[in-house]
């Protein structure tokens, strides 16, 4: 039995692979793993049989088994130690990689994420220019340390790893901002990340939920 | 030669505990590993030695032989995978522990960070007190969900893990707030990791950078 991971039934990006199943398709798609989506709704993501395997009613979730995980994060990092391609087998090079996951997830994604959103919740608010320049400033912050460890490789360090996986669709939520733009080696970074086959198949499978008639059961095999 | 770890020379919170040196310091003690303390000013942060470890000029990093992490999440997880006592050796319970890892730092922390970074710099903003509501709210529905989850259980999956470890520093950045006393079962939890002999270890260690003529290298045996 191949897993099953949960998206939702309608993205509010309608199909930009900017939700958060869009990681988990991905890493399945660097590994060469089937799976299997269930999508759900808004409604039925705040109801007992979602909450049982996610605490905050959210998506994505990952069931294998009798394994029910939560947290994109935590799902990519189980991904990567079942199967090869993620993270690098030296020991202290998979530590250093792991740091980039969390780095990408605790660090660089905040500011980038609070900003969206308060695209979407606070821009009818007296105080919304200036809150977005805050949120630009620490943006610029994180991807300016970015850029200058980044310099001119091509991942993060060393192979292409989970951490560049995680960082590559933090960053996407940036493109066309200009904020992403003015740090070219980033933007070339998640151009990279973008062409991957694995990357492109997720991307497909993610926005077919849109275009094909919607059974509720997606099948990537 | 024990680790090295980097902490404030000054945490702007006085020795309360709530830099995430300490979660570092914690999860060292749980396991029984002695580390060394190299503490650094906030201009040092910024300087190349220091980027050199960290790529966005903060604290804690942890070095280890030709071994450099950063993030706090990535360096307690460095520390569960390389000795017992903080992640199950059950396969499916350690991918749930660390589910709760990436729970604690991507879902739980953001909107309490937040909330406390909002009350220093947006206290005089036209905004303030609205944003407050707005963060105490999203604070509530994650605590909410954390609430639900833990029951009357003392830990968040079977034995106290990594994902206790980091969950509580989380937390305890709401004591006093009553946000978290809303909810007893969670605040009981926050207390009970507090009275853990390695947590209090590790707060005196801590806060003996305050109370201690510092001489800029601390150890901890």
């Amino acid at each position: 039995m191949p897993p099953t991971i949960t998206a939702f039934e309608r993205s509010p990006d309608g199909g930009k692979g900017m939700a958060r199943d869009m990681r988990v398709r991905w890493a399945l798609e660097e590994v060469g793993q089937p799976y299997d989506v269930r999508l759900v709704s808004f409604k039925a993501m705040k109801q007992p049989a979602h909450l049982a395997l996610h605490p905050f009613g959210q998506i994505p979730t990952y069931e294998e088994g009798d394994l029910a995980l939560f947290e994109s994060g935590a799902i990519v990092f189980h991904i990567a130690e079942c199967h090869a391609g993620l993270l690098p087998d030296d020991a202290n090079a998979r530590a250093r990689a792991i740091a980039w996951m969390f780095a990408a997830l605790d660090t660089v994604e905040p500011p980038i994420f609070d900003r969206s959103l308060a695209k979407i919740l606070e821009r009818d608010e007296p105080w919304f220019e200036q809150r977005q320049r805050v949120l630009e400033d620490s943006i610029r912050k994180r991807l300016g340390g970015l850029s200058v460890r980044l310099g001119d490789a091509d991942w993060l360090d060393g192979a292409f790893s989970a951490g560049d996986l995680l960082m590559v669709t933090v960053l996407r939520r940036l493109q066309g901002s200009g904020l992403l733009e003015e740090y070219p080696n980033l933007a070339a970074y998640v151009a990279r990340g973008e062409a991957r086959p694995a990357y492109k198949h997720a991307f497909e499978a993610q926005l077919a939920v849109f275009t094909s008639a919607s059974t509720g059961l997606q099948r990537r095999a």
